[in-house]
């Protein structure tokens, strides 16, 4: 795995003392917690309006049912994105469940992606248990994405409660676009870099950004500063992603659940592979000759290709660009006045997001 | 083809001398005319914000491009729910391009909705051209009908100007819970002709009601005014697919430009269909054995499915329900004053939706 490779830009005494040394054993962040108590049953709510087979289906995709159809009192994932939106409404003075018609709606747009993108890429798992379109199968699946994403902009209240679906409508498309650019990815040549990172910032940033700027929106920030919460999200989700890239090449198979060199076995062009094929250096080359092979990597060739990546300069383009975009989100809220509590639980959330191995 | 089945309720002189006989030739009503004058640049405003593949395929599903991507300067289709949009704004005091947010996010869903669903149906061809996902692949005609949900959303405008955006969400669960019955039905044994008309009513009804409660709230009416042209179109919508589902049957093949019985070929549970096969008369026995049997239908057999049909009650029924809907429809706006001219306009497209046969 990566040695620490980042860490959030200001580190203060309540988050240091709380962090255990080398992500190992990290404690749940307030921030999550705070999520996987008020995301059940708003999500819930949610579900229960539509039509019972579509109901079903998305409860067991966001994991407040079971495959039964009985209520589980959880939700799938780390909920990390519903956790921004409640603490950015906190950090902008309102009151966490201000935020929850916000991070309803990222957590079923955030879902509702996931179904559609498991058809698109025919992945047939996903948390260890069958996909929806694997279960339910095509058709249904592609409704019950489409169900998701209009009860996530109904999830946001009525017209005189909501501040700013036009925002979600907008990330949407952002979203689109980035998973529209990775299928192209996929089968044509490698991108430019700058190509992989509009990528990423519509696929993994746009959401984060909309996460944090709804949350603000519902905690009343105004405007400009729900902008800069916006722009804090979007640059933490490319840092993310990145770190997730890195993760993807370097990780532990026992942290990252995921076999050895998985991005890699996969000849996935993921950013720090780009910035190694694109670096004109002698690595590149070799490295572009080794992607080009067909059939299953051997580990030699799983390790080779991963020393080429570091060689062509890949792996530290990618570390250095997520300590740029970190330090580049905070940077966006440098002139916001956040409380010390809503700060350091934000603090918390953020190094929470950005050392972990899991 | 089915004899002049019902007439909209308040005939008035103006309609009655536009209206030509028997259907035929009948004139292009003006709210259509606008339809077309005012939505092609707005739906190509619109889809100028996607990543150029997403615009291209979103710009070839609406017809606002060619196949090679040229603007066409129109769009395809009927344009009936902009068209009832405008009219409705209209026919609230406001004028027709207050409703073309409105107007341009009902025909966005539509055209969402038909290319998720020609690719659950798994439909090759639509207006004589290759459906979405027959042409760029099911990935990414996912991904556009994803695209044209997000900007529905984004044209109704900024949050100051939208009055509505959480009808069209509602508008979106009822679609889906509408096409997910529709899915279940073809799997399973004949649905409850109350189901089968809960369905009408989701797949048909909830955006024409849509269109016309949007257009109304973007004419500035006032709520209750505004539910009641979203009853209005509702009803509309019914009598409309009522009468779809007749001509799927009894529909002259050279105005349907669809082969002789094809609703019947394809074994379709229509509402006909369904009203006959749940009336317990000795002709529901016969049709169900006909229905049970497997592969395509010869002529004498057509002739006979058709015939049973109508001797169980079920073409009398769906002419009765429709007539019934089309009144219901018009006395939800008794109350409401509409401008003569704007009352005119809306009888005239009313009766072009009715008593059609392309």
């Amino acid at each position: 795995m990566i040695e620490s490779p980042v860490s959030t830009a200001p580190r203060t005494a309540a988050t240091e003392t709380r962090r255990t040394p080398a992500h190992a054993g990290m404690p749940v962040p307030r921030g999550v917690l705070h999520a996987r108590l008020l995301l059940p049953p708003a999500l819930t709510y949610c579900i229960d309006r539509l039509e019972p087979r579509l109901r079903d289906m998305c409860g067991y995709q966001l994991g407040v049912h079971d495959e039964h159809g009985h209520p589980t009192g959880s939700a799938h994932g780390k909920l990390i994105r519903p956790a921004f939106a409640l603490l950015c409404a906190k950090a902008c003075g309102g009151e966490l469940v201000d935020a929850v018609p916000a991070a309803v709606a990222v957590e079923l747009v955030h879902n509702a992606s996931l179904v559609h993108d498991d058809i698109m890429d025919g992945d047939r798992e996903r948390r260890h248990r069958p996909t929806v379109w694997a279960r339910y199968g095509i058709p249904m699946a592609i409704l019950a994405g489409d169900a998701m994403f209009a009860l996530a902009f109904e999830a946001l209240g009525t017209p005189e409660r909501r501040p700013a679906d036009h925002h979600l409508a907008r990330t949407l498309r952002e979203l689109m676009a980035g998973q529209s650019r990775d299928l192209r990815f996929e089968r044509l040549g490698a991108p430019s870099i700058g190509e992989c990172i509009d990528m990423i910032e519509g696929k993994t940033g746009a959401l984060l950004g909309s996460a944090c700027r709804l949350g603000a929106l519902y905690g009343s920030a105004p405007t400009p500063v729900a902008e800069a919460f916006g722009r804090f999200g979007l640059d933490l989700g490319v840092a993310f992603q990145l770190l997730d890239d890195l993760l993807g090449i370097w990780g532990d198979p026992k942290a990252t659940g995921k076999p050895v060199g998985s991005d890699l076995q996969a000849r996935k062009k993921s950013a720090p592979v780009v910035a190694a094929l694109t670096a004109g250096r002698a690595a590149s080359r070799r490295l572009a000759e080794l992607y080009q092979t067909s059939g299953p990597f051997e580990t030699g060739q799983l390790v080779l290709a991963a020393e080429l990546i570091d060689a062509a300069g890949g792996r530290a383009w990618a570390r250095e660009e997520a300590r740029r975009r970190i330090d580049a989100a905070w940077q966006h809220l440098a002139a916001v006045d956040i409380p010390g509590e809503a700060r350091n639980d934000l603090e918390e959330l953020t190094t929470f997001l950005i050392d972990r191995e899991w």
